[in-house]
């Protein structure tokens, strides 16, 4: 069940811990009493939206602290509410004493997300945008900014708005001619129409593909770096971080656990996990790493396997690759071969293979060029890219209904089943900006918010 | 030195980390300017202070957020310079990407408290003031937090200038008795100068012993939990605590390693040392233990010392108390005896102890309000009560030169021996409101603040 909308809610906006300045948000009818109950500077019931007030807050006698209140009138605001900002000493003491006070006046704590629901609830974001405020919040590298700041402005929205009205207007068509069933007429051109739902078929299964990209774009591309102990995964790993994060020892069999780092190669983020190696071994300890190595392997977009360059001939790394080659087809992985210690050697590698050193930081350049090369990010440039499992599962129903539609006109159905599919699609078009939603959905997206937001 | 106050500087104030909303604050002539030159929105140049305004950050074609940036003109500031807040979405990558954007546009990075130490140049706040706002943010206790407060709203400032006033006219009239030394007059009345010099000093007396408290009110009153091992030590620190912070079993010698935990008792902070028990052993890591806990009751205020009701005749006991007895005399300390189990026993306890049972919660009350009586809060109420080290220092330089006038007064010294001590005591005054400062001085104080404060 939604939560009253009735209620003025008060949170922490800004992070806990400490800082020069703290942030605290009441929204609702209330905002405004409520702070100029507890309030001695100017008289903020009579102050214009979009002002500042320096004063101070007591409890009775005490004061708390001086602070500066921001004004947002109704329905000039945020959440459309009245909206009154707090910005106090960032002593976790003074917030908490703050907030108690704001309850003890009226307010209530607002629940995670609430402000975003209510922004939602009164008009001021779509469902979807209401999610990339979240996605925003959450993004670390430029891609994934870049996606939801898009999305937050309204750019798919509105892709999905104009898709949805044209298809509105041919629904609306075939109502009409279900109430003229008896006389058999077709007031929605069947051809216009087919026309419009394969534009619309395409357009979906562009924006469905687009999640690929769009998921590795949020999450950040999971590389697994494979090989046998001591071939250098770790200094590879290093190289590319640029900092000694994992330990490298010349032992073999030093990296017994999996190590996680990010990096950033042009904008996307690169997941890499280092692993305890792959090679048959008694030690148990060492036995366990190496499970969880064909674990990792089997979770990641792409394989680096790197093999000593002196060791090209070797028939078990030819063996190696195959079964690696075998996952990546089984799992729509991408295998990359990568010679190591290119600076010990003069031996030939595999011509499908890149030869490095990571030890000297040569070819770790070409390296990440041929990393960025996997990732089809040119393919959707400038277009919308889908981030959002709950939009790609109702795009893929939509597209469903549609193409039930398509196979109807081409078939002898009646106008009431055309009309029923139709519907359906525009219903899961409408679940993704929110135009339909329910308490559950609601709930269950936004609960997932930080509070304060 | 001191850093350019030409520059236009830019640091988040609020903390980092995970929240709804970042404040990132600029301050310097070019403040406005340097916001307004990445904005799309209202020209901000053209706004009035105090107000705010909604739009959008771009790094050229890039758009990094929407925004709402605050706007106050000099001097109506914190710092009485330009300030803009720009409250962002609180991603560290789009906070990272604003600084970065408004550096490349003319502002540097904001030192430690430069804010504060520019809202200290120019006027706003004396120094006393200034370094209560670090205070302030510090402060985890209803004391430490009025105390603060009390200090940042100019309390302790305005009694040390009504002093500093007051001796400075007699200053100015000795100055004056100097320059007619020749002909040996007296314009200050040296009886008027006794009394207030008397009365200045009786005040900075008292101001010197508040001290003794601001400095508890600050830190925390340290209170060593001292006992023979199964005593119920660590009982007694949950009851207080309420809530199970350090292991409690029933096998001697459980608790080896100190145990600190604070709770709050009217307002006032205590901080809690468990400890590993006083009794003779043999055991290594035990002894280690004992050893810490002399360290522990050699470095506390109050010194609980807890022993089993039914052990009140034990000769061991008697030769204990009495050592630590000792120990309370040399470091000023207190002891409190407290006889545990009175659920279990009937024998009599010593008078000077109290009697509680840990376990049943029985006589925590009572030895909560015993420990607040060790704290002469009373003594102080609604008076100034000094917290900073460097106050006191200054005060006590300056109390000791006052004594030396009231010394030359008394006895057959020449009016350029009083002026110089009136001099010095003037000097020392002005430090602690920094009428009076150097460089280092400030460097230092400011130094200690949080970015962006």
């Amino acid at each position: 069940m939604l939560l009253s909308q009735q209620d003025t809610i008060v949170a922490l906006a800004t992070p806990s811990g400490a800082g020069a300045i703290g942030v605290i948000r009441l929204s609702g009818k209330e905002a405004i009493t409520i702070c100029n109950a507890v309030f001695k500077g100017k008289d903020l019931s009579k102050q214009a939206s979009h002002t500042i007030h320096f004063g101070s807050i007591h409890d009775g006698e005490q004061i708390i602290d001086e602070v500066l209140v921001s004004l947002f009138i109704a329905p000039k605001s945020y959440t459309k509410e009245n909206v009154v900002e707090i910005s106090c000493h960032g002593s976790g003491y003074i917030i908490e004493k703050l907030i108690q006070l704001f309850i003890k006046k009226g307010a209530r704590a607002a629940k995670p997300g609430e402000f975003t629901m209510r922004a939602f609830l009164n008009g001021q974001l779509d469902l979807s945008q209401a999610e990339a405020v979240a996605d925003l919040i959450a993004s670390s590298s430029e891609a994934s900014h870049k996606v939801a700041m898009q999305q937050m402005r309204g750019g798919f929205s509105n892709e999905l708005k104009k898709l949805r009205e044209e298809l509105i207007h041919f629904a609306s068509l075939v109502e009409l001619e279900l109430d003229f069933s008896e006389e058999d007429v077709e007031f929605a051109n069947r051809e216009q129409m087919q026309q419009l739902i394969e534009k619309i078929v395409q357009v979906l299964g562009r924006l469905i593909k687009s999640f690929e990209l769009g998921n590795v774009i949020k999450q950040g591309v999971p590389v697994v770096i494979a090989g046998k102990p001591n071939v250098g995964k770790s200094t590879l790993l290093n190289a590319l971080l640029n900092e000694e994060r994992a330990i490298v020892s010349d032992i073999a069999g030093t990296t017994r656990d999996t190590i996680e780092d990010e990096i950033s190669i042009q904008g996307i983020k690169f997941r890499f996990i280092d692993t305890a190696g792959i090679r048959d071994t008694e030690d148990i300890i060492e036995a366990k790493g190496v499970e969880r190595t064909f674990e990792k392997i089997n979770q990641s977009a792409i394989i680096l396997y790197l093999f000593d360059a002196e060791e090209t001939k070797d028939e078990e790394l030819a063996k190696i690759i195959k079964e690696l080659q075998e996952i990546t087809i089984k799992n729509n992985s991408q295998l990359l071969l990568i010679a190591n210690k290119s600076d010990k050697t003069q031996s030939i590698v595999p011509s499908e293979a890149m030869s490095i050193s990571a030890l000297q930081g040569k070819g770790i350049k070409e390296l990440e060029e041929k990393l960025l090369s996997f990732i089809q990010y040119s393919e959707f440039a400038n277009e919308t890219i889908l981030t959002n499992a709950r939009h790609v599962e109702a795009l893929q129903r939509c597209k469903a209904a549609l193409e039930r539609v398509l196979h109807g006109i081409h078939n002898p159905v009646t106008s009431d089943f055309l009309a029923m599919d139709i519907k359906e699609s525009l219903h899961y078009l409408g679940e993704i900006t929110g135009s339909i939603s329910t308490d559950d959905l609601l709930e269950n997206i936004f609960s997932k918010f930080c509070i304060g937001k």
